[in-house]
């Protein structure tokens, strides 16, 4: 009848057939043993990591793997042993010193790119796949927003590495089939919709409870969350998104926020977290701005024009004790995103400017749903968040 | 919504353990050679489950398991070898049939005991030792209120036996050091604060984010807010309670959840959760009503006598636009649990009754903090979380 259990820890401790769980391993037959010899045991094990992105996350991201090297305990240091950014790849088999990281990290806050850092050694980012090849697996991070990289990924988990991605992008690129199966071998996505908050494990722990989901209803941009209550105390539309673009709450254009790109996005990764087949073109995507020239140049006098319709609107909510809110809203029907009036009292009409509210409503949190809710961008919680799906995986890594 | 079959071969990686990796070697391994190559595999194995409880919450997790190995798809079946209530303990090795464990059921919810359905098969509770020693791993479950299980649990993980909990009672009873040992060793208490809601992951997660706590606020008391909701429009506290009583909100004796010992519990997990060390004594405990006497028969003389104070507070509090809610916090200088007046217009405020509203403020959440809120009671959605956690475990089952 039941097998005897004996997969896990043979899979985890043979070094020859597998390296990289090595370290769980470890920890599991320790605690079989004795709980106590747990504490006892003092390994440090290594998990080389490849970054793909130097940006505001990724730097924080390198600063909070330093301290997290640097403190106390049993347990594993994440090694970067490849870091890319639009420029180039710059490996290093044994590992970046601190000293090398913290270069990077200055340099590449000045603007400075990788290829400019280390002229004579940065190798192409189509070298990654050959470089993965000859390594020990690790955990593979993407916080770029870049789109080729669907490819490395799946070539990765095929490798026994895990992979984390803060960006977006390829998971509504690939279709429906891809992403289960990627999710299926171990990829981890957790920042893609709300950053730091606990969106997708709160998806995955419902759907483990066995919970039917009815709707999944979420106000998932900051940026137009703010953009939305600036207007509410009577701030002009271009005002207000200039005061966003300046605070650092959009995208460089903020037409692409403008226009729900980017929430379409993350309600396709929730929809296909959910098992739902769809992709970017089922979702029915009303703007909050609509606009014929998306460029940036042409943005502002779009704005002029659209700013007395929206504050009219934004107005006429408010008599009705009612707010404006940019809502994703995922369904049986399927997915729409959108300019919604919402009771002021009300979950959705709640929420703190640029802080982001999740309703899950299922057979059984149907009235109340359950809700979480937090600020759902900036540098800090997306590192933090990535960070967590490292640590979280790397039971995977050796 | 149609979602795919597929729900639990999507998920290798446990999102919430260290050392909990992947479902099992085969799984693991298909990916490994080919991510396509998971999808033909058509292993179904068995989990051996041993239930202590068979209550509301317990009946529940009886039902949801069987709806579960009665569905579609790549993924282990739970089988129970054995069931425990306060009569005794029965056992199959070869697991019960469907309609043994519906016979038990129906049984159990007429108010009979299993030395009544099992007159002459019912063992001691302490004979549960011994049965495990005989045992393949699986997973040992507590749906009770007993307090006498901590030596099990202690063995049962020791055997590579994964424990889930619902039962407050040992994780307060137990010292932090033991405490801390258990849930490295792969302990899982999920529902012990807050039911189904994501909280003991939502912590975790924040934690593994290398997030610095400031505090945890929280209404953890369904029955105490749905008390103080009925308050609030002009019922008496004797008819509010008798009503929570009524509904099953409150326990047997409503005693235990006006003293506050029922929050107090969960304050010291969550404390425990975050690595604190202290214990019940240590929490600074204001009850909603004082109770000379808290037996059942005394109760209500002594409501009556305590109504008008109770709702003078909650009339001058929204004489402020505020409210009274019964509220936990955990941070640096220890614990309290009492009654608070807190914004109408908050997040402590605002939570609908009987909801759970857990507030997690931490270096970078802060203003605004990370809220998860939702019922935070019931057979229905307190089963979904511990078999949620049974899942999680299962990498360390086989």
């Amino acid at each position: 009848m039941v097998q005897k259990e004996k997969v896990f820890t043979e899979r985890n401790c043979d070094p020859d057939s597998d390296i990289r769980a090595c370290e769980t391993g470890r920890y599991v037959a320790a605690d079989r043993r004795d709980v106590d010899s747990f504490e006892e045991e003092n390994v440090k094990p290594e998990v080389p990591v490849i970054q793909l992105g130097a940006g505001t996350v990724g730097r924080e991201l390198i600063r909070k793997i330093k301290t997290w090297n640097g403190s106390e305990g049993n347990k594993p240091r994440y090694l970067h042993v490849g870091i890319a950014d639009k420029s180039g790849f710059v490996t290093n088999k044994n590992g970046f010193s601190e000293r090398d990281l913290s270069k990077i990290t200055e340099e590449k806050s000045t603007g400075e790119e990788l290829a400019g850092i280390y002229p004579n050694k940065v190798g192409s980012i189509g070298s990654l796949e050959s470089f993965l090849e000859g390594m020990e697996s690790g955990v593979l991070i993407d916080v770029t927003d870049a789109e080729r990289f669907e490819d490395l990924y799946r070539s990765a988990l095929t490798r026994g590495w895990s992979v984390v991605l803060a960006n977006k992008i390829p998971l509504t690129r690939i279709d429906s089939r891809e992403f289960s199966r990627l999710k299926q071998s171990g990829l981890r996505y957790e920042t893609t919709v709300g950053a730091g908050l606990p969106v997708i494990s709160t998806l995955d722990h419902l759907r483990d409870h066995g919970e039917k989901f009815v709707e999944i209803a979420a106000i998932l941009s900051g940026s137009l969350s703010f953009i939305l209550s600036r207007l509410e105390v009577g701030v002009d539309l271009q005002q207000a998104v200039r005061k966003a673009k300046d605070k650092g709450y959009t995208e460089p254009n903020p037409a692409e926020d403008l226009l729900g790109k980017d929430v379409a996005r993350k309600a396709v990764i929730l929809g296909r977290s959910l098992g739902l087949d769809f992709t970017l073109d089922d979702i029915e995507l009303q703007p909050l701005v609509r606009l014929d020239n998306s460029s940036s140049s042409k943005l502002w006098p779009q704005l002029e024009a659209a700013n007395s319709d929206l504050l009219e609107k934004v107005k006429s909510a408010e008599s009705r004790d009612n707010r404006l809110r940019y809502v994703a809203r995922i369904n049986g029907q399927g997915a729409s995103v959108g300019l919604e009036e919402v009771p002021e009292s009300g979950p959705l009409g709640q929420g703190i400017s640029t802080a982001n509210v999740i309703l899950f409503r299922t057979d059984n949190y149907d009235d109340p749903p359950l809700i979480v809710q937090g600020p759902g961008a900036g540098p800090e919680v997306t590192a933090g968040g990535v960070f967590s799906d490292i640590k979280r995986c790397r039971a995977r890594c050796r």
